[in-house]
């Protein structure tokens, strides 16, 4: 057989089997984007579809998924990704809750335990919050799993049990739901196993497609820049914030992107019970500075998104009041009770899974804190139970590491850097080499990282 | 679950599980050829003889000949493939027939009937030819079809009998042995879906790693130039080329690559009972010329090869000894009879099959013929039923094209053009629009096309 013609052969060879003619669509698309092309919405439409009901095989989706990565996708094609992935399944109606629900993203990062002050604090100021949240994976941590170091805590709401939370109680925080934008499913599964995951059009619509099938009219995403995020530099994080907030706006939404610092991790702790304490205690107004800083930036951009203050001040105002008035905490509580959660556990976080073991690093020389390598940090946690090496496996809630210290902070010799907290000795003294290896020092102090490295709206984009 | 971070995790999540071991090395030979860097010999053979076990699966597979198609391969990662591929599978030895045998392919074409007078012209020079020949599909006929409208003609010999017939009359043509090269077909069948097929490095392995695998000392590859061949243009053409010698080169084997045009038809016959009547013709010497002159080449580069001859002149008249004393028709006949084809179909070509309608296309105005599409008459005798439009599909024999004319006559109005063999009015009317399309005419004479382009051997390439 002549390799080379059978391949120029098969675009004209089956024109009347309806079967073949679907396969040569499929193939005619990828070679429109192998060649660097633009797709159609109709095209994207029917690759998408196609392949959630069966007719593309996973194969031809695989090479298309190289071709997007290596060939890129303009705007538009990315907006019709979205839009196809969001078709694949149902939509939330939210319209009848309030006129508008905001909901908050982050890209995921190491002690990101945002969304646990961030929506108190906005349901306390009336307005809804409905938000569909992540499991740990990897080097990072997942708002789900810290949730469920409640004792009760119930992650898995139905989408009637979402719906009427949030109608109810104006907070909801649940696990995405399977029948929402299934072919994202689908296509991360493949991305994962194909090298296609690190392409800023496959992650924006993924990302997207969840939060527009998830009914919000309002999305503040968080977007984490550094070694302990995706998007190791402020460049491709910019350029992921870009493309969602274009995305957003084509689809109708009202989407602001803050770019924030993920080089070390967020706030103090990292793990889950652990974070989840730093999160009361932030709701009750001894938060670690960054953290709470971040959490009023966020959550501010949902109120100013929605309406609910004039400018950037009056929005810290306002959240400020929630936080001191105890409502925001109040708010938490009333969400842990809704979703079957033990409110004792907030009143006491003492009653929180502990670990068998927490003993302290201390520092190996005097000196300041020059980095702390947050993906580093991540993956101790994970190592120590906190997090999962693949998707399934069960969490460890009440492993983790607590810092004492952060980055341009002086230490001296011998004085406790960060506290760990391990079930098992042979982990502890893993979790002690990778931790010394994380931390690094310098003489002079180090320059500091900025906690916002900008915050982009959708006005702001051409 | 944040979209973003799943991915950078999975390289690092599963290190202790074999299976994911696999699976997560499969990921880094994607991301690496994703990223344009070189793989070595040794993931190359991993990642191919994983696809034939089944370990690695298609759709990883897609993904990487996608990024190969985008990224390219350097000449030792192409030979490499060609290797993985030859690996995957027996090598024919046939050290045991002759201290050198000799094989050609042609990488496809319109009108291409060269192996049925190449393969005894060389045979009769006392060069053993073993061949491994393909199908017809898409625009491109198939020597195996074309044999086989000799009725009794067995192209599916075992190996034993291939061996034991290049042994006994040192001429064979028959089909490509399913225990050579398999990682070939499972690659090719994949490139077919997933539009990965027109690419250099792929081509090139593929084509090499049948014709290394099959055993031969000495390949001479006829690499197709023009509109009905897959590389339309020269430089193309020539960098197909440079990739096979060289992969030759490297893994041991004499090669030359003659670059033929396929801009108009090979010959006057397209089909498969008018092809061998023509071949017939030729080793009768009544051959059309510039078909006669391209076997002449062919066959000249084979017997070089082999050191029969001191130069192409020396070749050329040797190869014109066995045309002119009927050794190369006799060589024929030997194979047809030991392949089990009835004789008296050579000696009488009248009794091969013929069509129903045998109806004229008369020249719709005078003037000189400018272009004659070969991929159009191709593609127009496919629809008459001598192709396949798709692997599988049955052929008529007796059906075609043959030409009166070709690029550079000058034709009256009404005169013939060509010749339509048909079993069907409706295919007939079809044929005509098709053919009339086809030709194009001008006042003055064209530029004529060159024969043959150029000459590549393996002491031509750096």
């Amino acid at each position: 057989m002549n390799d080379s013609l059978r391949g120029r052969a098969a675009p004209e060879a089956i024109p009347h089997n309806p079967y073949a003619r679907m396969r040569m669509n499929a193939i005619e698309i990828i070679a429109k984007k192998r060649d660097g092309q633009t797709l159609t919405r109709e095209e994207i439409n029917d690759f998408v579809q196609g392949f959630v009901r069966g007719d593309v095989p996973d194969y031809q989706v695989a090479a298309w998924l190289m071709a997007v990565f290596l060939r890129g996708m303009s705007y538009q094609e990315t907006a019709d990704l979205t839009l196809a992935i969001v078709n694949s399944g149902d939509r939330l109606d939210l319209s009848g809750i309030a006129p508008f629900v905001v909901d908050k993203h982050s890209s995921g990062g190491v002690g990101d335990k945002t969304t646990l002050v961030v929506a108190p604090i906005v349901a306390a100021c009336g307005l809804p919050v409905a938000k569909m949240s992540g499991r740990a994976l990897g080097f990072t941590g997942g708002t789900l799993d810290k949730l469920e170091s409640i004792r009760g805590f119930r992650a898995d709401l139905t989408t009637e049990e979402f719906l009427a939370q949030v109608r109810e109680h104006g907070i909801v925080v649940s696990g995405q739901s399977k029948d929402l934008a299934p072919a994202d499913g689908k296509l991360y599964a493949l991305r994962d196993v194909t090298a296609t995951v690190d392409s800023i059009p496959l992650i924006a619509a993924s990302i997207m497609s969840k939060k527009i099938a998830s009914g919000a009219n309002g999305i503040v995403l968080d977007v984490k820049v550094g070694r302990g995020a995706f998007m190791e530099t402020e460049e491709r994080a910019l350029e992921l914030a870009q493309t969602m907030v274009r995305i957003g706006r084509s689809l109708g939404r009202r989407v602001t992107a803050v770019l924030s610092d993920m080089n070390q991790p967020l706030g103090l702790a990292v793990g889950n019970a652990v974070e989840v304490r730093e999160a009361i205690d932030t709701l009750n107004g001894r938060g670690p500075a960054d953290f709470l800083q971040h959490c009023l930036t966020i959550a501010g951009q949902m109120v100013l998104l929605a309406g609910r203050a004039k400018d950037e001040h009056e929005a810290r105002e306002l959240l400020l009041h929630q936080l001191h008035s105890g409502a925001g905490l109040a708010k938490f509580k009333e969400m842990v009770a809704a979703q079957g959660g033990d409110t004792a556990y907030v009143d006491d976080p003492d009653r929180l899974p502990k670990a068998r073991i927490v003993e302290p690093l201390p520092a190996p020389q005097s000196g300041y804190i020059a980095a702390i390598d947050a993906r580093q940090v991540g993956l101790t946690a994970a190592l120590l139970g906190a997090g999962r090496q693949k998707k399934g496996d069960p969490v460890d809630y009440a492993v983790g590491i607590v810092l004492a210290h952060k980055v341009g902070d002086y230490v001296k010799s011998g004085e406790p850097l960060l506290t760990i907290h391990a079930n098992a000795a042979d982990k502890l003294r893993q979790a002690q080499l990778r931790l010394r290896e994380a931390i690094r020092f310098s003489d002079a102090p180090p320059q500091p990282y900025p906690l916002i490295h900008r915050i982009l709206r959708d006005t702001d984009v051409a």
